[in-house]
């Protein structure tokens, strides 16, 4: 068995690559949004012509990031879903709707602060993890059915 | 033309009565979440038994909560989704891409200060309004063919 | 908000009524497979003709029983499944399974003697009750957002 | 024609052994849930931490089994179902139900034993075997078109 | 619960007539193609003007009946295919394969002298009936859980 | 049996009050766009505020345009597109296209000096119309089987 | 550009052989039915087990047939159905069938003298071939825009 | 992260190849319609026969270009439409619409003279493209992250 992975939500911290370096020896694929904030805000703009309107700017950029996006949850078999400690994260929330909506495994990937505000995005998931580490081991789980230890 | 409009989002204020009342002379019919503050988080271990853990609490109440949600964002046509002042407001996010993978016509509602960090969530938007009165109109127009004034 | 049940499983005690019964203030409508045990067994055989064969006795009869059971799931919101103390009960678990792959909300009715070997198919459900009137306090709370008592 | 076989069920003979090496020269691949009945049983609170109520450790289990469980079923072109002589076996009968609504082609394979309490599950399926080698002969003559002896 | 039947197939005997009325107590709704044997074969070249060729005047006829057949199926919960005595019914087995292919109920009504040829269609359905009489039986006990007699 | 039909494509003449009423008798529904073009044109910016950049002016009136332009094709059972004279009507062909995707049975309405650069949208039709009498006599044979004269 | 192809219908002619031919060159792969009559009849009893029964007999074929047969047209790009001078062919007419609802390229093979009788499914074709050497042209053309001479 | 791409409209500038040319170092692949204007218009009759009426000498040629056309945009991630300066483009519009209802993400290129008329396809894309190194750079961004310059 192999599994398409698509990795959602935080873009400042290094819980990606704790991810992908710790699933290096499964049959396992990874994908992500664009992870470079500032080319992700003005990805627009920059080739598609400036906008002197906040809203139009935001909204080109985040129509071609949607692009990557999309394809990537729709191709996956599993959407890890990252909250962490800054913003807003109503993207990371938005791509966890989604992906429930199309019937993919979802991964919710928080700390406990933010417990009671996710209890719907957790309720639609098949995992809760609190690191990263859990991530490794429920994929290497469900590729090996090897548990940890 | 009948549409059916899903009300998703915040539960504080009265956004959800005046989008009501200014479209009660049209063709159309609406759900909601329970917007009963207390009733949403403690439906589950009322009705199912108490839990000592927050999170399987919360979960409880999350997963009935998500029987009443899910089928009104599959019944909708339109699925209006507002971003209040207060709370993290994940569910609401969750909401939006639930509703935006299932093609249904999204309408985004919130104020100028949400604008950046609701950059995905209304690109995928149909309208991104400010005020109810605004989806009022909206609604009038997509089913009479009127301009406001 | 109406919400459409069905109403699957256990055919030997009457959880229906109860629930139907509990319910019929509500907005709601219910189906049922053919609960006739004797006609559910030999339909078959009854219209199509007899079968010396005990595979296709009982064969002809499931597939005509399939066309009442399979509108019924596939036209509800949300699938109730009871498992009971008798039988081996595959077909409440079959259909359970049908449910889930359709996205349906799928709740499971059982006593605490069979959770273990039920796991899986209570993983799969937004409620896990153990009586009827829980079912029935479900319903009201979706439909109306009141918890009981 | 490749084939894709998902195999489900029964957990403790060797009947998955036998149908992947009577079919190891066809063009075929299999997939299979966790078959270590206690890591199948404790992976969720393995990885994602203990729970004191039984349900809940059942419950997160089942979920991580479920990632595995889904894809592997989705993926399928054909799902062989298993029911053995121990346990209540309701998650096979899921499997079988959630692969039936799917489309899938589903075989089934059990003793005579089981007739009359599988009916609903036979009458779902494009094949009753009562044993692996008829399923390897099945997927020989699927693929090749040659018939046994 | 209600049904709603799509009647296709034969258009020379009163097969129709002797469903529709034997199941007239019942709370089931009938559709059928155009059973108008020249106005069906004309339809197209009457409406929309002549053709020389053979072909484009089939074809536009054709094309028209498909408005309706295509509708009728896809609304329909159980779709019943006479097969008859004369000509070659290809458009009946076209039906049947495109309702299965859309997961249909399906009912196939034929005499023994059509068995062997019709063995595919057959292996699609959930019944195989040889009187109109019997379709009605099934409709009734599907509604109602009454066998004959 | 009845019909729901949308009515796509040119806004300048009377084309839909002919079938409209020519077809008054039938069991038959009818939605259009908004077919007052100032209104049409307009929409947007006078619900949501100005513009001043004349694309976002008319995307912002599209996509309102769009929420009840979806709703209708994708709730019809039989899509009418109308080419005319005048203008580029990419929206009707759009909308064609839109159709044909869905399965939606398609009519396509234009006078032959259209033929040769609609022959792709003609292709995907069941019917293509020359007058708006053509499409009234063939939603009268769909649902009642008679035929003209 | 790829091609899949699966090829229904008449199995006792060189038909199949002639397009596979005369398209090696280009990029597609084709799948196909089990075309030895003999053991297409026989698999389900030599599998299986004996049935006294003719119905059963061809049921328990039909039915392993179908699993080579639905996932050939279910991965097809463009399924050809062909129609040759002996039998009844009603399961090339429910193949027909079954690809068309599945929104799949259909091209149909024939003789003029069945071209009455086939009109419906002519009408969901793509292309209508008399010879092989036709399909093999349009498959040349699809894949590579040459044009035969 | 591999896109696959889809090419449709306008044939008669280089705007195909600046974009494959451009996009060749990333990990893409293309497809495109039939794009010499001749074979485009006359393969059904060179192919199948020739047919005096200009209506199916089109139909027969449209409708085997759809069995390209189709299976591009239904396996492509990402359809780009073109609009140039001649001919009518229905056929554009047509793929766009098509592309849109499948969910796909959908570019549009054109130039600012079409910006009115193209509205309502322009309120479907994700992105609104002027020039062919425009694309190149919105693929370059969505599958590396970089941003031109």
């Amino acid at each position: 068995m192999t599994l398409k992975i698509y990795l959602s939500g935080e873009i400042h911290t290094d819980w990606r690559e704790l991810i992908i370096d710790g699933a290096q020896e499964h049959d396992v694929s990874f994908n992500s949004p664009v992870t470079d904030h500032a080319a992700s805000d003005d990805c627009g703009v920059a080739i598609l012509g400036t906008e002197p309107d906040k809203f139009w700017h935001d909204n080109k950029g985040a129509r071609l990031n949607a692009i990557r996006t999309r394809r990537g949850i729709e191709d996956a078999d599993v959407v890890v879903v990252r909250f962490g400690d800054k913003y807003k994260q109503w993207n990371a929330a938005f791509d966890a709707g989604y992906a429930a909506a199309l019937g993919k495994s979802l991964i919710v990937l928080h700390g406990a602060e933010h417990q009671h505000p996710l209890k719907e995005v957790d309720a639609a998931a098949l995992a809760v993890a609190e690191t990263p580490q859990q991530v490794v081991e429920i994929l290497r789980y469900v590729l090996t059915g090897k548990l940890p230890g």
